[in-house]
């Protein structure tokens, strides 16, 4: 629990108003002026490089006891600060979500009826020790036309003020406020807990970090929150699968990279295929340095497999770790996902079209997938160019965060004088 | 504040896990099958009618203390009880918008990407006296392929019970789970606190009623609500505006009728047409037998309006009373609207297409409105058939909530193998 203190709920106060101010501005910035300011900061990235670095030297320094993962989170070098400063461009080229007219129609009495979209207004976002995600959320905020007040780890305070400079330089450089990218004022815990109360102040949250971070933002919010607190994914392996794509699909969703949320950590395969599948699979996998737990009717197929315990099922690994369960069909399958699954993304592997359909039609995962790798969910890969994060929650936007779903509507009503009967 | 109690979150917990069994089954209902039980529905609650007046005048003899006003909206009638009934015949008569393919494009690497309407889950509604808003509000979430927990006012139970037995009907007839439509098992208060903190049982809060219940449930809530707490609407006649036109819609939007959150609350007029066309509004709206509360300028015009005081503008008069303040143009009334406004609905009155766009541009209210009375701000006016609310939030549904805000969405990725590099 995040406890307010006076002093933070008046820092973020402060921010807040500022930023709504800003918002109402960048919202209404038009597409070349936003992208202007993108490719300014992109600019300066590229020429402030080595004051980043230094920067990011002072906050290693200063925190010597890390994990040699969270040091790796945490460093940035030349080619890193490149790819932040490219992947400002890519957003540049971006179509510009706003004002895109999502829908359109005439009522009987002549009353034109115009859905537009609209940015959200302000966004928190609240992240760990990664330094890009200063740049790349900010940078999305404000393609889409909204404000971003940025809450990043405390042990890269140094390194997000030195990335967060240019990208006011960039704001200066267009003319926009400098207020619609804010750095929060203080490491202090009570500014997040401020920030999830500020309903009316901030429209949206999007916490992004470990299951731990995620969590408690969602338990404490007020203001309505984007995110997935896990990705507990499953592939299955109907009994139509083709063999090959099986292998090399379930290789690709769990070993790819392990320490993704799309990453598979659940394989359900149909006991009719398992006794010669099975064993293959066990074996790509292996090969690659991946560990089971098994339920018992897989271990009865491959006999050296670990067994299973019920949390197995319900562990997101992240790791190279697998949970293995062998069932009788789809219904089993959509049971079992529908019982420990996160809702985040699933896979069936067949060249069945009706257990296909049956099984998308099943799933309430934000994401399903048919003879397709769980690693695709992703902004990119769904070719929205950039993701702020991931929803699995049910309200209106799900699956990866991008530019569009950063956005909201408003409706244009256009008359000729038209009085309500 | 709702204190929770161990009762009411166990009755709770009970209620929403039935109803999410429930969702997962009427989400996947076809259409002709939801559509029968709805027939049915209006079917039972012609042929219960007499039972339902019983009920109704059995609530109404144990609230003796009720004001007039109070007693008319909790009191059914034969024509009302039709009304009920011929609504949620318009309701079946609406396109299913479960499973609408809402965006389909193909990947690059061949990848099928298609996003398809999907229902929210579990929606929890928390009304007044209203008895029709169990019907209502029952009868959207089916259709949209929601389960719903509705929790009315204490003084309709009977009514509202004698209600939720015709809607049961249906469901039994169309062999669809009869939690998807459930009642509050209790009228403990406590059980509405332990509705809005149902975080992963209860996937969206509508709330329907007063300021007062709704300003309570929103600040309370830990589920997403979608609600407006107030319509301060303004209508902005621009000097460039038609005389005839602002006087129609004005008296439209101020008087057609008082009491609903699309009735305008505050005129906003150009000094450039105020000295002319001000009194012209002024004698129209007395006619009607309208207040007002007018700041100098106007005051200056007609002299004997009373003076409006700071906290006027600020008011929803939901009555027949005008806030009147004279502006300079369109900048001056958006600064008004963005100090005083609800985001609910604004209006602009003129020629003049450049300064429409400009109001329309310049607004962050859930509906624009231009040569249109504010009171057109309706589901059934918007065509959506009906409507369970309107938002005026930032989140992803904003404006009338009708049976497509009542849905979410879910990705199918359709793939021929695909390994993501």
């Amino acid at each position: 629990m995040n406890a307010i203190t006076q002093d933070a709920a008046r820092l973020l106060d402060t921010a807040a108003r500022a930023a709504r101010e800003a918002a109402a501005v960048v919202a209404r910035a038009p597409a070349p002026v936003k992208d202007l300011a993108l490719r300014e900061a992109a600019a300066a990235l590229r020429r402030n490089a080595a004051a980043i670095l230094a920067a990011n030297a002072a906050d290693l320094d200063n925190a010597p006891d890390l994990t040699a993962a969270f040091r790796d989170r945490l460093t940035l070098t030349p080619s890193r600060i490149e790819a932040i400063a490219a992947g400002i461009e890519d957003v540049v080229a971006l179509p510009d979500p706003v004002g895109r007219i999502l829908a359109e129609w005439t009522r009987p009495n002549g009353l034109v009826i115009r859905r537009v979209a609209q940015p959200l207004g302000v966004i928190g976002m609240i992240f760990e020790s990664r330094p890009n995600v200063t740049a790349d959320a900010a940078v999305l905020c404000l393609k889409s036309g909204n404000a971003v007040i940025l809450r990043g780890g405390s042990e890269s305070t140094r390194s997000a003020a030195a990335i967060h400079a240019c990208l006011i330089e960039g704001l200066r450089a267009a003319g926009l406020p400098e207020a619609a990218i804010q750095i929060a004022p203080t490491a202090d815990r009570a500014f997040v807990g401020a920030m999830l109360r500020a309903s009316g102040l901030i429209d949206l949250i999007v916490p992004r970090g470990g299951k731990g971070l995620v969590t408690r933002v969602m338990e404490e919010a007020r203001v309505p929150v984007l995110a997935h607190a896990e990705g507990l994914c499953h592939t299955y392996v109907h009994a139509a699968a083709d063999p090959d794509m099986a292998r090399s699909l379930l290789v690709n969703a769990k070993m790819r990279r392990t320490g993704v949320c799309g990453s598979t950590e659940t394989l359900l395969i149909d006991a009719a295929v398992a006794s010669v599948l099975l064993p293959l699979l066990v074996d790509d996998l292996r090969a690659l340095g991946c560990e089971f737990r098994a339920d018992d009717r897989a271990r009865a197929i491959v006999g050296d497999l670990p067994a299973a315990t019920e949390q197995d099922f319900a562990t997101e690994w992240l790791d190279a770790i697998l949970s293995v369960k062998v069932v009788d069909g789809v219904a089993e399958a959509l049971a079992h996902i529908r019982r420990y699954g996160s809702e985040h993304t699933e896979a069936i592997v067949t060249q069945d079209d009706a257990a296909a359909r049956e099984f998308l039609d099943g799933l309430d995962s934000a994401v399903g997938m048919w003879n397709a790798s769980t690693q695709f969910c992703d902004g990119f890969e769904f070719g929205f160019g950039a993701e702020i994060g991931i929803a699995t929650g049910r309200m209106h936007a799900r699956g990866p965060v991008g530019l569009e779903q950063l956005c909201t509507y408003r409706y244009h009503v256009i008359g000729t004088g038209q009085t309500r009967p």
